[in-house]
């Protein structure tokens, strides 16, 4: 004897990625923007100004990685429990990657899901962070070990938010944009060799290009059980950097910019990538003065890390390396001693 | 300038429910039973012997609607932890609804999400709980208030576990049953006029049939948008007594079954119901020894503590009535002075 229980809803809806188009924006629900310090000194009386609702309530969490914790979760759910948001009630998250997906895991689990939009004001969460609905905080096992799926009703990118961005959160930014390209797109990465990202206009072409590029992995694997995981091009050697360096000396985009230096090294040891484009990667990186070189005390220590990351199944780590420029493989049979080659070679 | 983010792929799948079909499971990913201390002493042993896995764990949870909090979330999830589970295991949450939102819970959290399977061990999360994905845990807020729709892969209703469950939490699991008859099914509820649960061809009949009700409603609006709110009959009212009384004094199903009689009572004063229909109700109720009567020490302060419920929108509040038997009408136009006038006369 059973029951059938069918589902035909889906839970996620599809959305808009808006570029340079927020002017006003009206609500008949309550909306709790959610910010932290930094970005509230600079633009939330701005964006107060542009928001209408039946309430309008804030709240302002501390500024940094290592408070993407439970703590900060708990901050902003005790909001909405304080300012009686209810079901119909809106989330806005009104800052960087930490910002974003801090609020779009509360919005997830507030009365069991509530709507929110996102309003990234770094170049790395208007590129990467913000379209894709991966939310989730750090905890100590690792970085968004706990987390949910949970898309944004609408995301604003807003290249004014940029000018005010410090020069090193630029860079970590550019390190998504050529992410995308190198895994994706052959004709964009050779469009950034020869187009400055410090102008304006060529820069909004690349967040246009970015988002462009990750909606389509979105909506072809939302919950990444396959082509979404190429994202993580650089985030698995990345990951165990930004671990074993506490979360203190990079910002998340060096570690990536880094971490696509390792993988392209495993990458070149299994034929997959010449060293002329291993070469042509370095230097976009290097352009705009990522880093790409990280002392590894140990080898062995630092593949026994890559365990810790939620991407790798226990004894199976996938890899995404580069295939030439502009496309990708997920290999998940390397053995462990070419790993350990190519993470000698890298610390070369 | 917008990039559509189109997502075409539903993140819940459809699922069975199985009654008395549990003989034995095999999953070549790790495995994680979670339980509470009662259900482990009387039924862990018997379900490690029927479910093979390429790794078995257990975690044992303390028992009772008070644990039902972020502790014992993070117990969850730190087993996960250790126990290294990947995006591919798998929870089983064997014990009543608590367990079974809890269980829900944090899979629905760990790495974004894995799967899990409800073995309910307690009529009311057969009959209730365990199916549509509802999870959650309670806080100093009140209950449910933090969690997410997270649908089982399969639910195993066996009828063996209930031969050790107690009297009053046997009358527990009947209340729910009660409910779904009176507000879907008026041949269902005159059939439980004529049957003994106690009778264990008609209990497993009366389980079937609750079932397939709730997988019904799930089905048409997974994420109660509408109709589902319809199994929340009782609810608004009886959630006010168990906060009340601190969850200490009444079950979820007795507190559910006071709940009955009072939107009977508001029914009543609509014209929704007649005297002899919620004459029958009551009878019904009290046939398994169920509580009908709750003292309400001040109607106004009763009424407020509806705000806080989630279901509720500020100064509206939407109240499931009985539409004779076998119908419901969902209400959030009833003016505050017939409520309280309603639940003087429940007092009375």
């Amino acid at each position: 004897m059973h029951v059938d229980v069918l589902l035909t809803k889906t839970i996620s809806k599809d959305y808009c990625v808006y570029i340079d188009q927020l002017e006003s924006l009206a609500f008949d629900t309550k909306v709790l923007i959610v910010t932290n310090t930094t970005v509230a000194d600079l633009h939330l009386a701005n964006l107060q100004t542009k928001i209408h609702a039946k309430e309008l309530h804030s709240v302002i969490l501390p500024d940094g990685e290592k408070y993407k914790n439970f703590e900060s979760l708990e901050l902003i759910l005790n909001a909405c429990f304080e300012h009686r948001l209810d079901r119909k009630s809106l989330l806005i998250a009104f800052g960087g990657g930490v910002i974003g997906d801090m609020t779009g895991f509360a919005a997830s689990l507030y009365q069991r899901g509530i709507d929110f939009i996102q309003i990234p004001t770094t170049l790395l969460a208007q590129v990467d962070a913000s379209v894709g609905g991966k939310t989730g905080i750090n905890n100590t096992y690792g970085k968004n070990l706990i987390g949910s799926f949970w898309q944004p009703r609408a995301v604003y990118c807003e290249s004014a938010f940029l000018k005010t961005l410090p020069k090193r959160e630029f860079s970590a930014g550019i390190a998504e944009i050529i992410k995308m390209a190198v895994t994706f797109d052959r004709g964009f990465f050779e469009w950034l060799e020869t187009h400055d990202l410090h102008d304006e206009t060529h820069l909004k072409e690349a967040i246009y290009k970015s988002i462009s590029i990750k909606a389509t992995v979105v909506a072809q694997d939302e919950t990444e059980q396959g082509i979404r995981a190429v994202l993580n091009y650089g985030h698995t050697f990345g990951h165990v950097i930004e671990n074993q360096t506490h979360y203190t000396t990079y910002l998340h985009g060096e570690a990536v910019a880094i971490g696509m230096v390792m993988a392209n090294c495993l990458a070149q040891k299994l034929g997959l990538l010449s060293q002329e484009d291993a070469g042509r990667i370095m230097a976009l990186l290097k352009r705009y003065d990522l880093p790409t070189h990280y002392a590894i005390h140990s080898p062995e220590v630092f593949y026994d890390a890559f365990f810790l990351d939620k991407k790798s199944e226990y004894s199976k780590i996938k890899f995404i390396l580069a295939k030439g420029i502009g496309a990708h493989e997920i290999r998940n049979d390397i053995p462990k001693e070419i790993v350990l080659e190519a993470l000698k070679e890298a610390n070369a």
